[in-house]
């Protein structure tokens, strides 16, 4: 399609609109309740085969969406993308393209030529997917606190049902990074029968206390914020952009590594060669890049959302949830080929946590293989390091596909 | 002493009671300005020699006061000292010690059997000395945000006019950590000629930019804080302590190691073996120890001193402010001998800066030692780590007697 639009780039998917289904039955979920209706908001790039075995979910981190590839067939607003996904993409910014687009496409790492791809927006979330912002059917009115509190497993159990009312009832791969990576587990774990194959990258089996800590303080920075209201700030004509923009400016000093700092702000002045002597407003370089992610953030994500993806993965725990405390035990289920990314600067989801999974997997006599990438950029590696991912995963697919 | 106090332990000061001396000059500010009249919150602990030669000035960091060594003649209310100095010290809660009463009384670190150890409150501080909730004389109502913008050359100018007044022209040793560090290398800079030595522990030339951003997020939460009203907050019955809050959870971890947290609280859950399912209550043990820790430090803390000090600390830059961006040429004019002190896990003021300054100093042939000492609690180990840095600061300091 890319002769009909001009500024699509080879490899592109070239303009994806985003689609909706509405789920047919209601989603049980872990805290025993029971959510309906379910729209999930979906996107696809390449053909199902026939046989419907080429199927690759793609699974999306905190702040992502459906629109995983491909330029979006509504532009978005001016601004409204600047810093998406989980984590910021400088080329990408306000061009409309998904998050992931430089990994899935024709040729790419997720090969569009062979696989069918199939991202959705996460169950909580807010663009597209029933979440907290969407209408209780109960009430008339926004969900807001009164959506039930969900799990990754939650999420994986909704996709799995969107995807059963596409007719799909096999995954040739669940991949994603970070909280993504974790739905790729969760997969593996809970559904052993129907992946071939898993992605996880920059992730881990479970969230360690600090990366615990960076997310509560988050979430309290939103919840301390008066104009949240206690989550019913929908149609009151205020929201906690305050404390979402402070949420916001921690998730970006977590998912860039001090040296990244150190090489893209240094200590370099907003304006001058010399101070200025304020307060109030910022003077280092570093400063201004925080506000200006802060504000361009709370344009396009929902407050409440981030509260409960930010806690869906702070309770992600395979060993607890799966193990009994044994990660090993935890993964004992699992039947898809393993293929673990992490990067050397990441300290959110250091490199040990991979390894732990490898171990375990390995213990268990588990195909898996782990590949930690040295590269500079902290957590943000997974969506800036596409070109050393790509042949990774380009062979570990092949491979899947010659067993 | 402590015969009469049967509370005070052997090694300790005794009880002390915090003095004021009001300067007898203005204090020329680097922003331009003067500010006057000016209060000096202080303590003092052991003798003035004669000769006046064995005087130590010790400097706090971003949240201490001049309580440094002691039990508090007035103790605190309950509760209130909880988490005090920059960082938490489990042992002294609520038993109003002084921030580094390991560090000093007879036999200590700092000897008060040989030493006159003075402490004051910082310029700009909330503990007794002037700062931004002191009355403005123009005005008769506390400054708020008219106080002026100060720096550490401020401060360290604050520390050396009230010296004056007490008589005392010269110091044995200047000593810090953290933001006292900062203090105790803009004395051998500014001030050669007065300082015989300076202990310099967990501190920096100049706060890599992953610590400028940190300091940034923590004052927008809380100049965020409708209730900070641009920081006129003062007897308005509101103050932000909602955004101190937060302010005080980003320094809390930011003072811990990854490691750390995992040793004091894991993963382990608030109240029981597994999750509630409660987005607006803690789950995890970290959790309510961050709201616990944020809810002790807004008793005692005013917001606006968290500003300026904050701001302060991420403006000092010696390399910057006296050698023209040369670090070596900054520390040119220092004839004091340097004691470095730097901790393995210390991520905020990581032992790499002070290996910055020992080479600088070296290369101009100075007299400088750097001890990196392994331990895992983070920033937290300048308060904490008091029996491994008490042998080198003693021998430090009696060879520099011996000079």
């Amino acid at each position: 399609m890319s002769h009909s639009v001009p500024t699509v780039a080879p490899g592109s998917v070239g303009v994806v609109e985003t689609r909706y289904l509405d789920l047919p039955e209601p989603i049980p979920l872990d805290c025993g309740r029971e959510l309906y209706p379910v729209r999930v908001a979906y996107e696809t790039y390449g053909t199902l085969s026939p046989l419907r075995d080429n199927v690759i979910l793609v699974c999306h981190a905190l702040s992502g969406d459906a629109h995983a590839a491909g330029i979006a067939k509504t532009p978005p607003e001016a601004g409204t993308r600047d810093g998406f996904g989980a984590e910021e993409r400088d080329g990408a910014r306000n061009k409309g393209l998904g998050w992931w687009d430089g990994m899935i496409g024709p040729g790419k790492a997720f090969d569009t030529d062979r696989y069918f791809v199939v991202c959705t927006n996460l169950l909580g979330g807010c663009r597209g997917t029933t979440g907290p912002s969407s209408i209780n059917p109960e009430t008339g009115e926004p969900y807001g606190p009164d959506f039930p509190v969900i799990t990754v497993a939650d999420m994986v159990r909704t996709q799995r049902a969107f995807l059963r009312a596409l007719g799909i009832e096999r995954l040739a791969a669940v991949a994603g990074g970070s909280l993504g990576g974790m739905q790729a587990l969760e997969w593996a774990v809970s559904y052993p029968d129907e992946v071939d194959s898993i992605v996880v990258i920059a992730s881990t089996h479970a969230l360690h206390p600090q990366g615990v800590a960076w997310n509560a303080i988050a979430r309290e920075a939103i919840m301390r914020d008066p104009a949240w209201q206690g989550g019913r700030y929908y149609g009151t004509g205020r929201a906690p952009d305050a404390g979402m923009g402070v949420a916001r400016m921690v998730g970006h000093i977590t998912y860039l590594s001090a040296v990244a700092l150190e090489g893209k702000f240094g200590r370099r002045l907003q304006f001058s060669d010399d101070i200025r002597y304020t307060i109030t407003e910022p003077e280092f370089q570093v400063e201004n890049y925080l506000r200006h992610q802060a504000g361009s953030f709370v344009k396009r994500f929902d407050a409440n959302t981030y509260l409960y993806l930010s806690r869906a993965l702070t309770y992600f725990d395979l060993a607890r949830q799966h193990g009994g405390g044994s990660l090993e035990r935890a993964l004992e289920p699992v039947r898809a080929r393993t293929l673990l990314i992490a990067f050397s600067s990441d300290w959110l989801y250091p490199p040990s946590a991979s390894e732990e999974i490898e171990r375990a997997l390995r213990a268990l006599g588990k195909p898996v293989e782990l590949h930690v990438i040295d590269a500079p950029y902290g957590h943000d590696c997974f969506l800036l390091e596409e070109a050393r991912q790509t042949p990774i995963i380009q062979r570990f697919l092949a491979e899947a596909g010659a067993d």
